[in-house]
């Protein structure tokens, strides 16, 4: 043993998770409720490496991310750490392309890293959990459909029930902002307009003529924007409504002013579809819903654009996001490889629901049963047989672990305990005698003496029903 | 799109590992089994940060480990990437002591980094798949017993049939060393002897003689070793055999030269009790044996040793290591914490049964089934029903994935075959009208028109038979 003189801190360093036992245990669950869905819609795994050379993951440039890059140090190679998933998904599909068959569609989970300052709820190294589906040079419309019914189904499995998923389409955005006459200030208006329920039209109005815009403008885009806003006092259109009131907008435009419409018409026409679409992939109405103030990444997204809520937290922001882009990989590979995808931010999004208490908090050990040899004699029958219990239980697909310490048997049963195990196999003499198991439901405090596999089918049973168990409960 | 002249080589540097699609999906589907098997034993996931503060991943310090760590450029902290899981679970334990209950059972199945010279078959970054029992103060001897179930259930699941489980005492070897004088020179005398096998007696006495030993420790060491090592012409004793026969050679020699043979004796009684719970826990005789020339690393291992062998592969040396060890974070933490455990170097391993051939090559898709529609209009009622019934599979926990791209049948059933899709369901207006599905098995052939519910049962069936496939077969 080290003197105390040469100990080391055991620390963490900030703005990196680390989760004790039992909160692990649910951050996984999440994460293989994520992986099963992906899997259920036919999406291939990818496993690209954390670190890549500079400048691969540099090809685009940009500032906020070179700044806040991990570069590693080495003679040999200019090295970095990933930030994203998709530049390294941009490399992989551009340098394994005619290995591919598309559409290619592509899950990754993986942990990113960025140089942030470290503060409360912000991570330097966090899980990305993301899906694409790529084209090559082109992919069908109704792809951007299927999308929401997979964000549905992970919210729905995780336990998570009151959420909806905001769609736009970036045309409709930049046709309308042609159409009024600003599309140059297209991303100074939509800060504002991203505030326009706070605010109100008042002070709305004021800003935009701050930003120069004509009265007339304004009212315009007042207009379109509180088609979908959630303004107090006016009931909220259905999607059909929208769309229907957005044909109305490109008709007046068109008659009016002569303006050419067809961008903005296009951007209607492809949501029409999209909207149209969703419930026949399975999502209820109710959990999507047309949002004209949503834009996302401005240099990026070209088509759909996705945010999902909480209802009951809108202060977090999206907690899903993603959209239609037009070209993956133009810096990798001279061919247009478009494609649609979503995010989820999962450090984040647990770290959230760890802080709002809405994860489950009465984990079990990953073990189902301990098995408690009443005996100290490792050599003798009754611990063969525990031994060979435990054996048991694992084969049948039970989750098992066997105490092996010398301990007084209070020390044993405090550890089944502490573990959360629910089920303890305890094993004496007369046990091994009658080849029988006397099984505790720790629980209920409810003891049986029962046969190995009446108490397999035991616990199985209550297995079968904890497995229906949400992670989340946002009651 | 960016022209030519910008764009950047989509390349991965060399000594990471990145899989092809089909690939990854046999890589994941190992790494599953080897959580599944952690799991069902109740062992605990951990994930820890890829980057620790580089002091306290250098605690103990250690020169060939500093020489090969990846530091990060960073000016407000000194990181570096872990190298391997132990030090993160060291640090872990010792952090968050209070928090655990021992026995703490934990696995982590993550990426390390060596800043290797990249070379075949050597990796920069790569999995290690480990899992450790941890005691306070003490562990008992009985987990050593339940590792060598844990790796004999690991491989059987993977399909891996053609394995021993080599193991060895650190006290036997230490014992038998000092009895026979030559404590000191244990690291030497078992370089020579870890060649017995291959340049046989006359070459091992020579090379002793070398190292100094008189003729009489040569020859007392050559019984000791000879006990267990597969020499042509003598036959291998059974695992029974070898234990009394190291209780001959202790009483010999407390008799001749009235040395003490206490440690000696320990580490035999140790082994005893190990080798004699094995099969209770499970494991058949035939896939463990003694093994009295392994040693694993000196400075670390001291009580039982693991090594694992494939038999028709012995050049590729132990796939699945580990062992007892006294004293896991002493650099952190002024408390006795012994442990046992065992690490699988999960890259390695991939990279040596896909060289090999030995991994499973038709590998389907995540899909189970592509639903087909026949049908351009993506507004209309055909449409509509092929995504709801790609819905309907999906909800049957059926993987399925909808081609919704404009192409010629042709090309979308060549979509199917290039993934290995194993059933297409075509969907015509017939079908829509009827409610019905084209059912094709891509392997057969077979073609049926059946209800949904009919063609759900058709693949869940050959879905269940798939299930039962091993990923490695070594036939």
């Amino acid at each position: 043993m080290a003197d105390k003189a040469q100990i080391v801190k055991p620390r963490t360093l900030s703005g990196f998770m680390e989760l004790l036992p039992s909160e692990q245990i649910v951050f996984n669950k999440i994460k293989s409720v994520l992986t099963k869905v992906y899997e259920l819609h036919g999406f291939y795994p990818l496993d690209t490496p954390v670190i890549e050379a500079s400048e691969v993951l540099l090809a685009k440039g940009g500032g906020e991310t070179e700044k806040q890059i991990f570069n590693i140090d080495s003679s040999d190679h200019d090295m970095s750490m990933r930030f994203d998933l998709t530049v390294p998904l941009a490399k992989y599909v551009a340098k394994n392309y005619s290995s591919l068959s598309f559409p290619f569609r592509r899950y990754q989970i993986g942990k990113v890293y960025r140089g942030e300052r470290p503060q409360r709820g912000r991570f330097r190294e966090f899980y990305q959990s993301d899906i694409d589906i790529i084209g090559d040079t082109a992919l069908g419309i109704l792809n951007d459909a299927e999308i929401p019914s997979i964000i549905y189904q992970i919210f729905k499995e995780l336990g998570i029930d009151d959420f909806t998923i905001r769609i736009n389409n970036r045309k409709v955005l930049g046709g309308f902002f042609a159409l009024i006459g600003y599309e140059d200030k297209i991303e100074d208006i939509l800060r504002v307009v991203d505030k326009v329920e706070k605010i109100g039209k008042e002070a709305e109005m004021e800003e935009l003529a701050k930003l120069g815009l004509t009265a007339k403008a304004s009212e315009k885009l007042w207009n379109f924007i509180s088609l979908t806003a959630n303004i107090e006092g006016q009931s909220m259109l259905s999607n059909a409504e929208v769309i229907s009131k957005l044909r109305e907008i490109a008709e007046s435009e068109k008659t009016s002013s002569g303006a050419d419409a067809s961008a903005f018409e296009e951007g209607i026409k492809e949501l029409e579809i999209v909207i149209n679409a969703i419930s026949s992939f399975g999502v209820p109405e109710g959990y999507y819903k047309i949002d004209l103030s949503i834009a996302r990444g401005l240099d990026y997204y070209t088509g759909t654009v996705y945010e999902t809520m909480l209802k009951k937290h809108p202060e977090i922001g999206s907690i899903c996001s993603g959209g239609r882009y037009e070209n993956l990989a133009g810096y990798y590979i001279n061919r247009k490889l478009p494609g649609v995808g979503i995010s989820i931010g999962l450090t984040r999004l647990f770290y959230i629901l760890s802080e709002k208490k809405y994860v489950k908090s009465d984990v079990t050990a990953p073990a189902s049963v301990l098995v408690i040899p009443m005996t100290d004699d490792f050599a003798g029958k009754t611990m063969k047989y525990a031994e060979s219990l435990n054996a048991y239980f694992i084969n049948e697909g039970i989750a098992s672990q066997i105490y092996l310490e010398e301990k007084k048997f209070k020390a044993k049963m405090n550890y089944a305990s502490s573990l959360k195990i629910p089920y303890v196999a305890i094993i004496g003499d007369d046990e091994e005698m009658e080849g029988t198991v006397a099984l505790k439901n720790f629980e209920t405090g409810e003891q049986v003496n029962v046969s190995k596999e009446q108490a397999a089918n035991i616990v199985k049973k209550a297995l079968d029903i904890k497995e229906s168990d949400k992670i989340v409960n946002m009651q």
